[in-house]
């Protein structure tokens, strides 16, 4: 056995072997026992990388899943060519620290046709949930099929996907899930591009492009000091002017909401619903086949 | 302290403290420890103590759980009125042995308005699925609510809800959640009637005639037996017929159906189907503002 098996993860690939791991551990921890979720689709990237160090500091077990569910992608959306790599997962996930990799077959998540949904409502009529209906009712039943069979304390979320995160959040207290739901920060490459798995999609014109959404957020809290009368409207056009100066850029949505609700913030200046609650500033982009989201909180 | 307090179950209101009594026997318990979670909407009868018997023979402890749950009545149904007695239910939990009596209020499983739902497809598109429409949605929903309250290893749902049954054997199923549903037979007063909280609801003369369901459902083994040709449709003819003697009966449905599918068996006499598969028989009549249902399960 080299260094590197003795301390990668536990591979495992059926239901009964993961819970058996978890359980394993809880028997051997005790009291003290506390187990973290990692739920991803995988192709890891250094945004896992940092869910997977965040659950291992906080808990005794970090389970990572790695699972691509075909309920969550829409008939014309890329689940046969989402990038997938269990080589590349494996070496990420030993490095942040997991304990245990899942990583099921569509066959044994869904042994037969699936009847039951987990559904969310008004959290999911915005954003990503517009444009890809049905998307969040994958991504319920999913993470509540997840839950079942790890029986996490924790899980862990990464705030790239904001509203996956008001979803879940809400589906746990709304179904008394007993587990705590992370939301952890965006974590983005040394230009700015907030990481993603579909960015191995993009060719190198795109990729510079892609660039306009971080640039275009972060530009975002410096107009709402400069500005007191800009409203949620103006706040969207702006965005939306300074995306589309990129040629390759095709925009679906540039939107203000109140978080996690996913409310319009109203038709008043934003200064006043901002100094009141958490806003979620969004950006889906499309560039050639390739959609890209990012976002950014402004928090009171 | 009498011995009935002292040997009675505990009374808890909150979430937080029916976990902290199952918390408290698990860690007290050991390995071996196994809870049995009782559903129920309170007016406890026989049926529901056969329950709860069950449970305390299989389980170290057996939490009885009591709410009215308004999401799975209709908005022309009997939420307000169904019938409420909880110093009956506590004496008739105290003699069927449960441990922990979970007697939430409305507001305590809901806090606020649930935007989650979980639901079940197919299995839930006829019998009461299709007279009650939402019924089994709400089902579905609380009833994962309880799951992860409670964290059963068992749960115990009597056979006179047959549809019920089905529903949360696949959800349960289909979610991964780590609980055995187990189901339990109908039982009856000695006349045949099929126990109810609702039975309370009926008039001497309704009651009386009420008798029909039964009688009805009692006969279909012997029809089936004696008529090598008895289709699905011979059958459900042949049991409106005999309900409709009763003039205060009101039919909703006869039905034939696959078990737990619940899907048409064809066209073909129904021997051959209950040779294969097994076949609920179930009715489900009105007398006055009544709706009463009884089933029989036909096994090969």
């Amino acid at each position: 056995m080299t260094a590197l098996t003795r301390t990668g993860p536990r591979i495992v690939r059926t239901i009964a072997d993961v819970r058996a791991a978890v359980n394993e551990y809880r028997a051997a921890a005790g009291a003290g026992a506390t187990v973290g979720l990692v739920p991803t689709m995988g192709y890891l990237h250094e945004g896992h990388a940092s869910l997977m160090r965040r659950s291992a500091s906080e808990n005794g077990l970090t389970v990572l899943s790695v699972f691509v569910n075909p309920l969550q992608f829409g008939p014309n959306e890329d689940f046969d060519r989402y990038p997938r790599d269990e080589e590349r997962d494996r070496a990420v996930a030993a490095e942040a620290g997991a304990d245990v990799l899942f990583m099921p077959s569509v066959g044994e998540m869904y042994p037969r046709k699936p009847l039951t949904s987990v559904l969310v409502s008004e959290v999911t009529s915005r954003l990503c949930g517009a444009s890809r209906p049905g998307h969040f009712d994958g991504v319920g039943t999913v993470v509540s099929k997840l839950f079942n069979i790890v029986g996490p304390d924790r899980a862990y979320f990464g705030m790239k996907d904001a509203q996956q995160v008001a979803v879940v959040t809400r589906m746990a207290e709304d179904l008394n899930v007993p587990v705590e739901i992370v939301p952890c920060p965006i974590v983005r490459d040394p230009d700015g591009l907030a990481m993603s798995s579909r960015n191995v999609y993009l060719t190198a014109e795109e990729r510079e492009q892609a660039l306009v959404l971080s640039r275009t957020l972060a530009q975002v809290p410096g107009w709402l000091a400069d500005d007191a009368g800009l409203t949620s409207d103006l706040l969207k056009q702006r965005m939306e002017q300074l995306v589309r100066r990129m040629p390759l850029a095709d925009i679906e949505y540039a939107e203000v909401l109140t978080y996690p609700d996913l409310l319009p913030p109203g038709e008043a200046p934003l200064r006043e619903a901002a100094a009141k609650e958490r806003l979620l500033v969004a950006l889906a982009v499309r560039f050639g086949r390739t959609r890209l989201i990012d976002n950014i909180l402004l928090t009171p």
